[in-house]
C-alpha cells in the first residue's frame, strides 16, 4: 500500500490520523491511503498568500507564459508515469491520453496565448481607453491584475491529471498560487504529477501545494482575495456554496457541476448522409470514453421521430462491438468505473431512469468483462433507455447516472428538440449534427442561453473536430443552472477568473504610467533624436517625432490614380465627387495619405526599424483636396518584446492638415531590432 | 396621503394588506404607503419570462437601443417632476440632478454604445473565431445571447431613479425583461419613473415591471435563466444570497453592497500644490452629497504624517460652511438623511467608530438646520473622526455610517497607504490625488485587485474629472469582498450579465450562419455582379470578388519610393535588404500593395460604394519581390446599417501572390448607400 503525501507550506507531509484507503477500479483491493487530519491549512495559506503570491507577481505574463511551457515540457518527458499509475482507476490508454496528453496541452495552449494575447507587464489592459471629458484631460480604462489570495482548486475524481492542469494553467498565468485538492479516489495520479511540476525547480515557493485527503476547514479561512474552483457533484456544490464565511466575505466560488448534456441529430441527417453515421459514432464514443465517467458526456439523445428506431439499432450495434475488461488489455475498448461505490451510484440512478424510459441496450447484470473479474472490479455495460414521453419525464432531465448510460428520444420538430434540450435547466454542451446552417441558428437562438458550449459538426468538419465531450483550452467550459453557473478555460477569459478588474480614471499620463501603453493625450517626449533610430529597449513610451509637412497637389492625385489604377470618381471627377455625401470635391486617395506618410517618417538608412509588419485601426476622419498640406505625428505606444534579437513596437500616427485637424489616424506596427 | 402601486403582470396594483407607511424625510410625517401582500409574484415571473423575453428578443441590439433613447429623451421631459417628488426623500436639487440625469445619462450612453459597439443582430459576438484543427475546417467562437428568464432588481433607497436605470438599461439591451424593487423608503419617486416609462409606449408588453412594498418569495421562484442584482446592505445580501433555491438553480447574484471607500492624498501633494486644495473640496463634496447616503462616498481618509494637521484644519473649514437645512431652499448644500430610521442607524455606527477614533468635526446633539425642524427631521451633521491607530483600529475599517461622516488617518508611506487601503476587505472605489505617475502605478499595483474603481486626480485632470463617489455608464461599478463581489455598467461588459455567453464549435458556414458575420473558410458566393456594384441592403454575406492579377516590378518600387518619399533601404538596396531578417532582398512598398489591391477592385465610377472609411487588422505575411505578381480577394464579412442613406460595410481582403501564399490580411471598411 502505497503513502498518498500532501505539500504543505513546503513540506510533503504523509498520511497520518484520518487517512482513507483507496482500492483499485480494477481488483477492488486496497493501493492506497491518502488523508491527514493534522494538516495545517492556515499554515497552507498563510505560505500561498505570503510567499506564492508575491513571487508570482514579480514576474511579468510573459514570464509566467515561460513558466507554463517549461511545466509542459516537463510533464510531457514523464507521461508514460502518469500513465502507468492511471490504470488502476479503470480507465484505457486512450482514457490516460485525454487526461495526460489533454492536460499537458492545455498547458501549452495557455503559454503560448499569455506570450500572443497578453503583454509582457504586470497589468492587462481590457479594453481601449474611453474619454470621460470634453478635452480628453481625463480619461478611463479597465485593468486586470492578479488576486492577491489563493486559488482553492477542489478537483473531480475522474480527470486527475487535465482535471488540476486546466486549473492551474489560468491560475498560474494569472499570477495566483494555487492549493489543489484532487478528489480522493484518483489522487494518487495527481500527486504523482505534481511532485514532477515540484521537482522540475520551474515554481516559485509557494506557488503549487497539494491537499490529498480532506480539506479539513480551509474554505472557512478564504477571503476577499481567495477564489475557489470546484468541479464535482451539485450536492457537494451546494454544501460548499452555503458556507457563510464564503458568502459573507464574497469569495469567488466557480462550480462546474455534471449536466444532463445532450446531442441532436438533425431532421437534414436521414440515414444515407455522412451525418447520420458520425451521429452515431460520437454518441458511442461520448458514453464509453472513460466509461461515461466525463462531466461531459452526452446523457441525453435526441433524433427526429421517424428516425428514432435505425438510430437505436446502429447505436446498439456500435454499443455491442464495445469490448469490456481489463484496461491494460490493448483490445479493450472500455475499462471500469472509478470505484465500488460509484459504480452502486450508477446502478441506483439507472433505476431511477428506468421509471421513465426502457431500457433498450445493455444488462447490468449480464455482460462481458475480459480479463478481469467482473464482481471484483467496478465494471458496468454501456446502457441505452429510451422515454417515450420526453415532455412529461422528468428524471431523464435531471438525473445524471456518471456512467455508460444514455437516453434517447424523439422530437417532433425543431422548436421540440429546443425545448427539449433547455428542460435539462443548464448543462455545459449540447451538440448538433447537421449540415443546414439554418437548423443550427435556430438551435443557437432557441439554446444557446442554456448551454456553457454547442458543438456542431457536419460532413465539412468531421475530418478536424475535437468531439462533443472535449472541452478545448480555447474555449469556455462550464454552463448556466444545472451545470454550476461557473466558466473555466477559454483562453484569456480563463485567466480574468483569477484576477479583478479594476476601472481605472484619471489623466492620460496617469493612465500611460499604470498601464505601460501610451495613452492619446499623455506627454509626448519630442528631445530625442529620431525614433526610428533608436532600438527596441532604448525607445520610450511618448517619444514622438513629428514630420515636415508636405503639400498633396491635383498632379499627385492623377499620377497615383493612373499609376495603382484606382481611378474612383472620388479622385478623378470634381462634379460627381461633389455629389457624394463624403467629399467636398475630388480628393486625395487615402492610400496616397499613408504612402506620403511613410516618406515623411521612414528613415531610409539600415537602422533599428528591421520592417513594418502591419497597421490598425484605420480611420479616415477628413478628406485632403489638392492644395492641402499633410504633416505626420507618431508616437511610441506601446512595447512587446519578441524574441532576443527583436521586438514590436506600436506606434501612434496622427495626420493632420495645414488647419491641424486630423484627417487620418492609425497604429503602426514595427519590428525593431533590440 | 398617497397610495404607491406596483404594476404586476399587466396591472396597475394599489396598497392593500401588509402596505408600510412611509414618512417625509423633512417633516417626519407619512406622506405615502406602499405593499400589498396579495401581489402575485409567480405572476408577474410568468409574464416577464413568456411575454417581455420573447418581445424584446425579436428585437435587435440596436432595436433595443434605439428604444433606451427614446425612453431617456422621455424622462428628460419630465425630470421636474421627479425633481419635485424628490424633496421628501431629504435630497436637495443638486442631489436629484445627480439621481434623476444621471439616470437618465446612463441611459443615453447605453443606447449610443449599443448602436456603436453593438451588432444590429441578434448575436453578439466575444472575441475572434479560433482555428481548431490544422485546414481551418472546424473552428470555435465565443457568441452572448439574452438570458430567457427575468433580471429581478433589488435597489438601495438613496437613489430611486439612477438605481433604477443604471440596472435597466444594460438588462433591457441584453434583451433580458426587468422587474424592479426599489427600496420602499423612496419608492414613490421610482413608481413615477416607471409610470413615465410605461406611458411612453416604448416598451413592449412584460418588459418592466414593479413591486412596491415587499417582494414576498419571489426569489423561491426563480431559475437558472433568471439574475438578481442587488444592491444594499451586507446584512440584506448574506439573508438573501443564502437563499438554497437561489444556489441550486445556479441563479446569478450581482451584489452592491457599501464599503468603506478611502481617498488618499498623494505625497507629492503639499499644502502649495493644487492637489491639496483638490483633495479638501473632493473630501467635502462626498461627505456631504446625498448627506454622505453614497455607495461610493468616501467613508476613510488617508494623508501623509505630515499633512495630517493642515488637511484636517481645511476639511473642518470646509465642512463649517456647509448650510444644513430644508432641500427645497436654495441656500441648502446639504439636506437630511432619508429617515428617523436611518438617523438612528448613523449615530449608532458613529459611536462604534467613536471607541477607536476622536471625533475633531461635528457635533450631532449641536448643529444648525435652516428653515426645517431638525427633531422631527432627520438631521444629522457632516463628523470628522481621527483615528490615531489604523493599524490595529477595526471599527474605521469594516464599519460604515451611512451618512456624511468619515474617518482620516495618517500613512507613513505608500506601502503603508496600500495596506491600510487594503484593510477594507474590498471596496466600490478608492482615489488618489496625486501629480506624480510613480504614485500613482505603485498604489495601483498593490491596491487595484482590492478596489473595483481606482480614481486618480491632479491638476491635469481636475477641470474634467466627474468625481471620486460618480460611477459612470462606462466604467464598471462593483468591487471585491467588502462591496460584494459584483459588477455593473462598464459599458457592453454590464450588458454581459444578463447574457450567457456560449462556446460555439462548427464548420466556417455554421458559425457564419449562426453569428452573421462571415468566417474565413466559408463559402464564397462568386456568381454575382462586382459586389462594389450592389447596394448595402442586397449585399449578402460571403459576396466575394476575386481580382486580375498584377505584375509589381522592380520600375514600380523605384517610382513609388520616389514619388512618396519612402526610400527605406528594404526596398532600394538589394545587399542592405538581404542583410535584414525579413526580407530576401529588395521587396515592394506595402503601401505599394494596398494601392495596388485597390486599383484592381475599385470600380471607377458613381455606385452604391460611397467611401473608403478605414482599415483594420493589416498583417504583412509574405515579402513580395521585384517580378511577382499579386491578386485581390475581397469577401464581405459583415454589415452594419448606419442611418437610412447608408451603412458599414467589412470586407476581408487577402492579397496573394503568383504561389498562392497570402502576402497580406486586412478587413476594408466602406459606406455602403442602401
Amino acid at each position: 500500500m502505497r503513502d498518498i503525501s500532501s505539500f504543505a507550506a513546503g513540506q510533503w507531509i504523509a498520511p497520518g490520523a484520518g487517512a482513507r484507503n483507496i482500492a483499485s477500479a480494477i481488483t477492488g483491493e486496497v493501493i492506497a491511503q491518502a488523508g491527514n487530519d493534522a494538516l495545517d491549512v492556515q499554515a497552507m495559506l498563510g505560505y500561498a498568500r505570503d510567499t506564492g503570491g508575491p513571487a508570482l507577481r514579480k514576474m511579468t505574463f510573459h514570464d509566467r507564459a515561460r513558466m507554463l511551457k517549461a511545466l509542459a515540457l516537463h510533464l510531457r518527458e514523464q507521461r508514460q508515469t502518469l500513465y502507468e499509475l492511471s490504470y488502476d482507476t479503470g480507465a484505457t490508454l486512450n482514457d490516460h491520453k485525454i487526461d495526460v496528453d489533454g492536460g499537458i496541452g492545455t498547458m501549452q495552449v495557455y503559454a503560448a496565448k499569455g506570450r500572443r494575447e497578453m503583454p509582457d507587464a504586470h497589468v492587462y489592459l481590457d479594453g481601449p481607453p474611453e474619454q470621460l471629458g470634453r478635452t480628453g484631460a481625463f480619461m478611463g480604462r479597465h485593468i486586470c491584475t492578479p488576486l492577491q489570495g489563493v486559488a482553492v482548486h477542489i478537483n473531480a475524481f475522474n480527470f486527475p491529471v487535465w482535471g488540476m492542469l486546466e486549473k492551474l494553467a489560468p491560475t498560474l498565468l494569472a499570477g495566483v498560487p494555487a492549493i489543489v485538492k484532487p478528489a480522493t479516489a484518483t489522487c494518487y495520479v495527481t500527486e504523482a504529477c505534481v511532485r514532477m511540476m515540484l521537482d522540475s525547480g520551474v515554481l516559485p515557493a509557494g506557488a503549487l501545494q497539494l491537499v490529498s485527503g480532506g480539506l479539513g476547514d480551509m474554505l472557512d479561512h478564504l477571503e476577499c482575495q481567495d477564489a475557489v474552483a470546484f468541479t464535482g457533484s451539485a450536492d457537494t456544490a451546494f454544501k460548499l456554496r452555503t458556507n457563510p464565511k464564503l458568502i459573507k466575505n464574497s469569495v469567488r466560488f466557480a462550480s462546474e457541476q455534471d449536466s444532463l448534456n445532450a446531442s441532436v441529430l438533425g431532421p437534414d441527417a436521414t440515414p444515407d448522409t455522412p451525418e447520420f453515421d458520425l451521429f452515431v459514432k460520437e454518441v458511442q464514443r461520448e458514453m464509453t470514453a472513460k466509461a461515461g465517467q466525463k462531466c461531459t458526456a452526452i446523457r441525453r439523445i435526441m433524433v427526429p421521430q421517424s428516425l428514432l428506431d435505425p438510430v437505436i439499432a446502429a447505436i446498439s450495434a456500435r454499443l455491442a462491438r464495445t469490448t469490456i475488461g481489463d484496461p491494460r488489455a490493448e483490445t479493450t475498448r472500455m475499462g471500469a468505473l472509478v470505484s465500488a461505490s460509484q459504480k452502486r451510484d450508477v446502478l441506483e440512478k439507472a433505476a431511477l431512469l428506468a421509471g421513465e424510459a426502457e431500457r433498450v441496450f445493455g444488462d447490468p447484470d449480464n455482460f462481458t468483462v475480459e480479463g478481469a473479474d467482473r464482481e471484483k472490479g467496478a465494471f458496468v455495460p454501456p446502457m441505452l433507455f429510451h422515454c417515450a414521453d420526453p415532455d412529461s419525464a422528468q428524471r431523464v432531465h435531471d438525473t445524471e447516472a456518471f456512467g455508460p448510460v444514455s437516453t434517447i428520444m424523439a422530437y417532433r420538430d425543431l422548436g421540440h428538440a429546443v425545448a427539449l434540450l433547455n428542460k435539462g435547466k443548464g448543462s455545459l454542451v449540447a451538440s448538433v449534427i447537421t449540415n443546414d446552417g439554418e437548423v443550427a441558428r435556430e438551435i443557437t437562438l432557441g439554446a444557446a442561453a442554456f448551454h456553457g458550449r454547442l458543438y456542431f459538426n457536419n460532413r465539412r468538419s468531421m475530418a478536424e473536430a475535437t468531439g462533443h465531450g472535449a472541452p478545448l483550452p480555447h474555449m469556455v467550459h462550464g454552463g448556466p443552472g444545472r451545470a454550476g453557473g461557473g466558466e473555466e478555460l477559454g483562453g484569456v477569459r480563463g485567466v480574468m477568473h483569477y484576477m479583478q478588474r479594476t476601472a481605472i480614471q484619471g489623466s492620460p499620463d496617469i493612465l500611460t504610467a499604470i498601464g505601460e501603453q501610451w495613452v492619446p493625450g499623455a506627454t509626448e517626449l519630442t528631445d530625442k533624436p529620431h525614433p526610428f533610430t533608436r532600438t527596441f529597449s532604448t525607445l520610450m513610451l511618448g517619444e514622438t517625432f513629428n514630420s515636415d509637412s508636405r503639400e498633396v497637389t491635383l498632379e499627385d492625385i492623377e499620377t497615383f490614380a493612373h499609376f495603382t489604377g484606382d481611378t474612383f470618381y472620388a479622385h478623378m471627377d470634381d462634379e460627381a465627387a461633389k455629389a457624394n455625401p463624403f467629399f467636398p470635391g475630388r480628393v486625395a486617395h487615402g492610400y496616397l495619405l499613408l504612402s506620403f506618410a511613410a516618406g515623411l517618417f521612414v528613415q531610409p538608412d539600415p537602422g533599428p526599424v528591421l520592417a513594418n509588419t502591419g497597421l490598425d485601426n484605420l480611420r479616415f476622419l477628413e478628406p485632403v483636396s489638392a492644395g492641402d498640406s499633410i504633416k505626420v505625428r507618431l508616437t511610441v505606444k506601446h512595447k512587446t518584446p519578441r524574441n532576443d534579437e527583436y521586438g514590436e513596437v506600436r506606434w501612434h500616427v496622427t495626420l493632420t492638415n495645414q488647419k491641424d485637424e486630423a484627417v487620418a489616424e492609425y497604429e503602426l506596427l514595427t519590428m525593431n531590432a533590440v
